[in-house]
């Protein structure tokens, strides 16, 4: 069974293609053309009422949201990219995968739209006690968990790449060393370059 | 082993007991008086940087963000709350509890304080776009997963009573159906009972 990605070059399912690399699973990609509206045409929004990419089509089900997907393809198809069920180290990698999208997601967009928020109440409390806790979580060790990789580096360290790619985050040491050793993995350089190839196509570049 | 929750009972950390009593899983809590910042202080800083409840402790591992906490929960203690990890749907599983922090959260707090935000750059489109795929995920049947109630409910479902108690979101007629589905769930009846003395005892009503 191959899986569908409704995908863009230019949106957050172009980190999925990551997922989906590291996975080693079969897919095919339906490119929706975000410029034009078309992710709010019936297709997509048959199956994701949302109309946002990405969205993965795996036979009966449907999967959105990044980090689910991500943690999705892990479960099912990758059982060696997340600590087993009854591994304590289960904790962590779910703990720094939400983290992406509860924390870093919603701390840089509130920092960059000059929102006013009480940390005390915002999920994200503020942009650098997140800073502060994304260093901590990969300072000292290769991966989130330690020495060995995970889904939860392509979710938390994809976001946090995307971040500083956009100078929504500023680098640092660790932050600069941790995306380096992301960019090495072959997986990741393939979705790259199959992302360059759609761009290309798609007379985006 | 007990596992420890970091806690007060204004706090999310209200709706983790809920996650831990259908888990079934012993544990103690620690209250932190959020009223005089507690949180900040070094004991729990030492666990969670960000200086956030609730925190989970199990042995050598911390784990934060509500959502991750319920999904470890599960996966760790109480399998029969989530579908195996070759069952299709833990895809849906996995989509709507990651839904409660990606969308529900954010839209909620961008609506209520104002923000505008492009929908489609806005990982959480708008408010009403939340609201009606929120309620086509519950519709036509008692859980995410149809019969089958998960720990995705607890977390979805949670952040969802949570809104409409709190005013943030209008209840409708398929909401107030579900909402009243969980709440006769024993093991919420439990935590809710729990909540309710430590309030008490706190002297907090
Ligand atoms: N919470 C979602 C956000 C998805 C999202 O916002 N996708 C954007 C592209 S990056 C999109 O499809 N925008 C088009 C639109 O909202 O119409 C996730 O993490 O996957
Ligand atoms: N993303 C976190 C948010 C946690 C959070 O914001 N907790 C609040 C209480 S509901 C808190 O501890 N606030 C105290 C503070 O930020 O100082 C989660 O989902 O658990």
């Amino acid at each position: 069974m191959t899986l569908s990605l409704y995908y863009h070059p230019y949106s957050r399912a172009a980190g999925t293609l990551w997922a989906l690399e590291e996975a080693g699973v079969d897919y095919d990609l339906k490119v929706v053309d975000i410029m034009k509206g078309e992710q709010k045409g019936p297709e997509l929004m048959s199956k994701n009422p949302m109309g946002k990419l990405p969205t993965l089509v795996d036979g009966d089900v449907v999967v959105t949201e990044s980090a689910a997907i991500a943690l999705y393809l892990a479960d099912r198809y990758a059982p060696h990219l997340a600590p087993a069920l009854d591994d304590p180290q289960r904790g962590t990698y779910l703990r720094w995968a939400l983290f992406a999208p509860s924390v870093i997601e919603p701390a840089v967009m509130a920092k960059h739209s000059g929102w006013t928020v009480k940390e005390m109440s915002a999920g994200w409390g503020s942009f650098d006690s997140m800073l502060g806790a994304a260093e901590a979580a990969i300072a000292g060790s290769d991966f989130l968990l330690g020495e060995r990789f995970s889904m939860a580096d392509v979710v938390f360290g994809g976001t946090l790449r995307f971040m500083i790619a956009f100078k929504q985050i500023e680098s640092t040491p660790v932050f600069a060393d941790y995306v380096a050793r992301l960019d090495a993995r072959p997986a990741f350089q393939r979705a790259e370059a199959r992302n360059a190839a759609m761009r290309q196509s798609l007379g985006l570049q």
